[in-house]
């Protein structure tokens, strides 16, 4: 209500104002007029006043109008020399004024000037002090630091052993990766190279796999990347084995013995068992000191930590790999809360356990009254319809015959059928409890998407699963998925699976560091010290007459240094297993120089040991104004940000940008993206920043350039930035030091935000005004170096292809993607700045078919990862004490923030 | 230098201003001058002109005097008459306007009262909309709603079987739960009532525990929340046995056959070996199918997710059971990055394996350059001092006699070795890797806490304890004091662990409910719909002036309802035990209403069937003002809030408090701790605020009550205020809309900080103007209701005891808890007010002792955690559109935020 009335006592206000001018100068003409006339009156009555005693008198009315007359003359004279008068010392005070305030604005403008190098001054002794202390803090460092891995490898080939029967039946009983592994061959250093045997090892008399199949599966496991050819060299060597009946155990066991490798006991050697259903142990076939990986386990075979669970490799059935990407999360319950399908009914269920549990079962479709249950006891495995879609948890039983056959640790069929559901998005409940274990159990948490069920909990499983809220279902259908997608989806991811498990689980070997991009450079300049410091010198060289109006002071100058990379190799491959094969921020597959999920040191840490790098704000006694400005303070050490900067053939508008970045503290390196096959014109003059600008040459005009992992981004912030977007740079190092507290998330500027469109049922893009944002835009971003790695490896890469088909929407990728690792909305920072930029041309984003892609891209993008993974935010990230008082002798954080 | 310049400029412009006014008037002056004089001449010399031919003629000028007093009269008198006519109009004009005035004054009020009704109108239209769409809602619904669990328990003793020694044989091997346990005892709502023998099973001819210690230690386990007297209706039976050699082994056998629920072969039978030396099995005790829990078990005799590993509960020695409270988590590194204190020697290592040890651990201290490694070899159990506090990390070696004797699975020695130093906060080494299990394996995570090696990685050990960066040795530190203090701390917490083990990881039955703090009414108001409309007729009626200026459109109107509670009892238990055995967020013990962990649903789920209790912005197509004010939106249900308030004996102050509430969107309760041990006076009259408001007693003046669970809370989110704190409506409900972003946070709105005194190497409190916060005041704070519980019940009881008796620096604690539980920062929100409250007593807050105790609060609280687990922030959250400048036609999402 306050502004209408606000506006209305303005208006009153206005018309009070001029009734009472109105008034004033109608009241003013009269008493001029009243004036006037009196002043006639005081000039003519006066006369008559002052001589009543002459009153009609001739000769003196003639003698009065001469003098009158002379004395108008004699008055008009004076006026006239008065007014002269007046005029000129008029002037004169005008001129000396004019002189006065000249004189004035020079003082400030001096005083101005002196406070400003006086300033420029102390932050260069602070900029002196910071680097001496950092040369101190670098020669007493107490840490090593650690680099790329490089590869330790053994120099010969194994020596050979023999053994005896008995020592073997010892080993198999006994065997653990400390007795029967030679760790001699697999240095932690080594890159875990492995040696893959090119031939398959069959039964000769009965069933082969299809030799197209068996020489695809055989080169399938040559293309991982820690394949060796050089068997002298490997960790481990793997043999493919496919017995189909236990009749040629004989030949199929001495085939192993003769193996290049062998060594007399097999040592270091991986069996992979392809045929599924058998237990090659149970056959007879001995493995002395050679790991089993296969699906079908007894009991007592299973050596604990040592011996695999795997899935199945040969898979002629496609249905079993159906990637579950186009299956949506959404609803969370489905038309049917819980399912079997199977062929478990009366006439199978002969003996007394299975009797009870096929009637309890009927007795549980019985009492339901919402039809939520549907049991179909009469479905062989292939010929009937599959409700997968239609069910929220599905029942997979064991077996029929391995129910009573105790001692079975997996089988088969358990994990085929695990594994379909969760490909559907159906939440397994597998009965049997902990009896059955899962592929790699030791290290995947099975638990967090299958339900493991006794059987005597059956009468319970209707309360169970009901009382599973939405939220939980679809955490489980998420978690479910990526599971699948990660180690079990396509036989490559499998082959991968089981290599990592082995690597990691068996003997702590760090993964292979990530593949970074190079790209040839078109131009590359080097930190100039010189000509950062004329720009504290020169501050209207900072680009544009507004920046010189704004305080510059916004950290000390520094030469660029990088990020400290592959710090955590051993602690996450050792510690961390768990983090790293069941979250969706790490995986078990790649090392990673950096991540936004490392622990943070306790805030005393610094002052007591590990102070290095840390840069306390005043010095640990904390502050405002000049010392929240010296230093970055916060939780982690000091570090800079790469400004990644993507451009087509606006030569002008990008040195312009480049130009506006000189003088920015904690910039690293600017990294121009040359996204135009044209090279750029010899005649750029490239500013001199500082700081190195780095030119390179994309292979592609693609939107996906922007977000790929370049070696030359040595930090882990990135400044992602439009070449036409104009940041202060106030908000920019606002906006990093907000980062710097919210690594994982993306930081940035103008905010969107997805809707939904109650006609169609689907998303659409929105960039009004809002109050709830879910997307920041990646024009001008920060984010973690980490999820260019993401991106560009780890990402469906249908999205990378949807970009580069509509030339759009990469920054909506972008959200995507890290909403769907963190479960995070973005973090919006306050910025005055508008989007536009003055003097460009019209920006793609403008024109409507632009919005229609966008809005096509969100849907595709939902219907790739099952759900759309933005969330909602309802505030942006200020300045704590911007807009609000305080005393005078108080300074703020930002002068403008 | 833009505000100076900016003065100066102004004050140039009056300066300039004042100048021109100057010199108009001046030459006004002259000008009115001239004027005067001109208008002379006009009369005169017009007359002069006009009768050139007159000139000095006596009669003529004779006549002409005259005339020309004549009329001089004559204008005298027109003038009068002119300026009264004048004068005339312009009191009647002036009339008029002032009665125009009045009366567009009269018609702005009433348009405006006529607007407040329209929009009051409209909020009752919405209000009844959204009442309607609850009830439709709530109608339809497809989630049972859970509550509080009831026990179901079963109703007779176990029947008895009788088996013979074939079948035991069979069962020892075999034995799983699905084949050993009867589970038809333990449904998953029994609550795990469980029975303990009174008498602990012992050899009679040899050593015995003194009795005192084992009177106690039944009487420990009888204390458990789980202990039921109750045979009959129990889920498990606790037997204690304490072998102290084989001969009497016959007599423990048939003790235990004869135990009152035995029943033939031992089912739902946990023994308990007291004595850590000794594996029952291997003294040919037969468990049949009851589940042994001891220290020591020799290979094939550890019957997996079956029996279970234990620490030991008969501890003489006090060393063990140090709380590691006292240990701080810094400096990262200690003295010696490793050290071994053991009895491995050149004459102990006869066999060629200790010699290849003993040689290489020789050769890694001989080649450490810098002091960083001590190896003591010659070091027996106790005759060396310890060197524990100064290790960042200590090797284990298994006790030498075992090396070689292939399949034990754990063993005493090493348990307690890699507790003894956990307690120390030095990071364990276990040479051996996985070869031995640590207590309750299958579910604590011991690799982030133990490095687990082989014996073949010793040559590395080096390069990997030296890789290991500050934050990861802090981090393992921080993880080892939870699960040593959580499980193994006291002879209690390792019986509440074994107990909570074999209920969840055996049986997946959840945890009791936490217990809730019920306290007498003093008052207790309802729900009154009629008040709260009052409320927005008479918008005066809500306190103080400055409120009724205020856009009071901030939410719906509503009844108060709960949040749901229990609903994850199931998917917690069953899905997520890594998480509560694991992290500090959650813990196996005690099942909560709610905690703040909870995934939250992608966004299209609240549109394709989880909609209920969503009510996203502009029915998802999110908006501004209207459509903002109007739901919650965001990525939770909608919800409420209770405001909890701590008073003592200001009546007047608490009151005026309480009626500023009135009207308050959101506010489920108001809940009123009445400190005083004087009951509030008759006279107090409680506002009615439409929503209740219960005055609960407190047992005793304790500033602890401010954050007790009281069962009266009925909803996740509490509003936490001083009884004198004034924050306006908006702030509050955009503080409530940035906490359920971010639930697990304190989000508050006084910030403070923790500041390092580099001279007496401690903390201070400061509550200076700051740039960078560490701690939210809770005098105006949201947080959830499960810290309540955690302040309560599992918060380090020192830090309550020092709260009552400084009658201070509880707030201190909450930040320090849910810090310590999140590992992040409080999250401050936009705030106009002053904390100050006009007209009260000078706070506590003010005087100088209250200082300097909250010093020692930080430092106190510092050292019972290990490490200060505060953590900065530097930015606050606003609304979104706060201070943009947006167009005219948009609305912002709050009026004044």
């Amino acid at each position: 209500m306050i502004p209408i009335r606000l506006s209305r006592i303005i208006f009153l206000l206005i018309f009070l104002a001029v009734l009472l001018l109105n008034h004033y100068y109608i009241s003013k003409t009269v008493d001029d007029d009243d004036q006037l006339i009196s002043s006639n009156v005081r000039l003519t009555g006066k006369r008559l006043s002052s001589h009543p005693s002459y009153t009609l008198d001739d000769l003196d009315a003639v003698s009065r109008a001469d003098d009158l007359s002379y004395r108008i003359k004699e008055m008009i004279r004076i006026k006239g020399s008065v007014s002269n008068e007046l005029k000129n010392l008029e002037s004169r005070k005008q001129k000396l004024q004019n002189d006065i305030s000249s004189l004035s604005n020079q003082m400030i403008e001096i005083e101005y000037r002196l406070s400003k190098k006086q300033s420029d001054l102390n932050r260069l002794y602070l900029s002196i002090g910071q680097a001496e202390f950092t040369l101190k803090e670098t020669s007493s460092v107490n840490q090593p630091f650690l680099s790329r891995p490089i590869k330790l490898l053994p120099l010969s080939r194994p020596q050979d052993y023999s053994i005896n029967e008995n020592a073997n039946n010892q080993l198999i009983n006994g065997c653990s990766m400390s007795s029967c592994f030679d760790y001699s061959r697999c240095s932690l250093t080594s890159g875990f190279p492995i040696y893959i045997y090119s031939s398959i090892i069959e039964s000769q008399s009965t069933g082969r796999l299809s030799s197209d199949n068996l020489h695809d599966l055989v080169n399938q496991f040559k293309r991982n990347h820690h394949n060796t050819l050089d068997g002298n060299i490997a960790c481990v060597y793997i043999v493919l084995i496919n017995p189909q009946s236990n009749l040629d155990i004989e030949n199929i066991q001495s085939t192993l013995h003769s193996l290049d490798y062998w060594s007399g006991d097999g040592r270091n050697h991986l069996i992979i068992n392809l045929n599924q259903n058998v237990d090659i142990i149970d056959y007879g076939i001995k493995s002395f000191r050679a790991l089993v990986l296969q699906s079908n386990f007894n009991g007592n075979h299973l050596r604990e930590d040592f011996d695999v669970i795997i899935p199945s490799l040969t898979i002629n059935n496609n249905n079993h790999l159906i990637s579950s990407s186009k299956i949506p999360n959404c609803p969370a319950r489905r038309k049917y809360l819980i399912t079997y399908q199977g062929s478990l009914n009366q006439s199978t269920s002969n003996d007394g356990q299975y009797r009870q549990l096929f009637e309890i079962m009927t007795s549980i479709t019985n009492s339901s009254t919402n039809d939520e249950i549907l049991f179909n006891f009469n479905c062989a495995n292939t010929n009937c319809t599959s409700f997968f879609t239609q069910s929220t948890f599905s029942i997979v039983l064991p077996p029929l015959n391995t129910l009573n056959q105790r001692g079975y640790k997996s089988h088969p069929v358990l994990i085929d059928e695990t594994l379909e559901l969760l490909s559907f998005g159906v939440i397994p409940v597998l009965i049997g409890g902990n009896d059955y274990k899962l592929p790699f159990h030791e290290i995947i948490d099975w638990k967090k998407i299958v339900l493991h069920l006794p059987l005597a909990r059956m009468p319970e499983i209707h309360l169970i699963v009901k009382s599973f809220s939405d939220s939980d279902i679809i955490d489980m259908r998420r978690q479910g998925k990526l599971i699948y997608d990660r180690y079990f989806s396509t036989i490559d991811s499998r082959i991968n699976s089981l290599i990592s498990f082995v690597r990691h689980q068996r003997l702590n070997i760090p993964a292979l560091p990530v593949v970074e991009n190079t790209l040839p450079f078109l131009f590359n300049s080097t930190y100039s010290s010189n000509k950062y410091l004329y720009a504290f010198e020169n501050p209207e060289s900072i680009g544009g007459n507004q920046e010189t109006e704004i305080d510059r002071n916004l950290g000390p100058i520094e030469s660029p240094f990088p990020s400290i990379t592959f710090q955590r190799n051993f602690s996450l491959t050792l510690c961390h297993g768990y983090s790293l094969w069941n979250s969706p921020q790490l995986n078990p597959f790649i090392l990673y120089p950096n991540t936004p999920f490392d622990p943070v040191l306790p805030s005393e840490a610094k002052f007591t040991g590990s102070g290095y790098g840390f840069r306390p704000i005043g010095q640990g006694a904390g502050g405002t104004g000049k010392e929240f400005s010296e230093a970055l303070g916060g939780n982690w050490p000091k570090e800079q940000f790469t400004i990644v900067m993507l451009t087509y053939e606006r030569e002008t508008i990008l040195i312009k940008s480049l130009e506006r970045l000189l003088g920015l503290p904690y910039l690293n390196k600017v990294l121009v993206i040359w996204n135009s096959p044209r090279k750029p014109s010899d005649d750029v003059k490239w500013p001199d920043l500082g700081v190195p600008i780095n030119v390179i040459e994309a292979d592609q005009n693609s939107l996906n350039n922007r977000f790929k992992p370049y070696s030359q981004i040595e930090t882990e912030a990135i400044l992602s930035m439009d070449d036409d977007v104009h940041l202060r740079h106030d908000e920019i190092i606002f906006g990093f030091r907000v980062w710097r507290e919210a690594r994982d998330r993306v930081v940035g500027f103008p905010g969107r935000y997805h809707a939904w469109d109650n006609n169609f049922n689907s998303w659409l893009y929105n960039s009004n005004y809002t109050c709830e944002l879910s997307m920041v835009l990646t024009g001008a971003a920060f984010f973690h170096k980490y999820y260019t790695y993401m991106y560009t490896h780890s990402m469906d890469k249908a999205i990378r292809e949807k970009v580069d088909e509509l030339m759009n929407c990469e920054d909506i990728a972008m959200n995507f993607l890290v909403s769907h690792i963190t479960r995070q909305p973005p973090l919006k920072v306050t910025s005055r700045w508008t989007f536009k930029c003055v003097g460009c041309p019209v920006r793609l984003s403008e024109d409507d078919s632009h919005f229609q892609e966008r809005h096509k891209c969100i849907n595709y993008f939902t219907s790739l990862y099952g759900y759309n993974p933005l969330l909602q935010t309802q505030f942006r990230a200020d300045s704590i004490l911007f807009k609000t008082r305080i005393p005078h002798d108080k300074t703020k954080c930002f002068k403008f923030l």
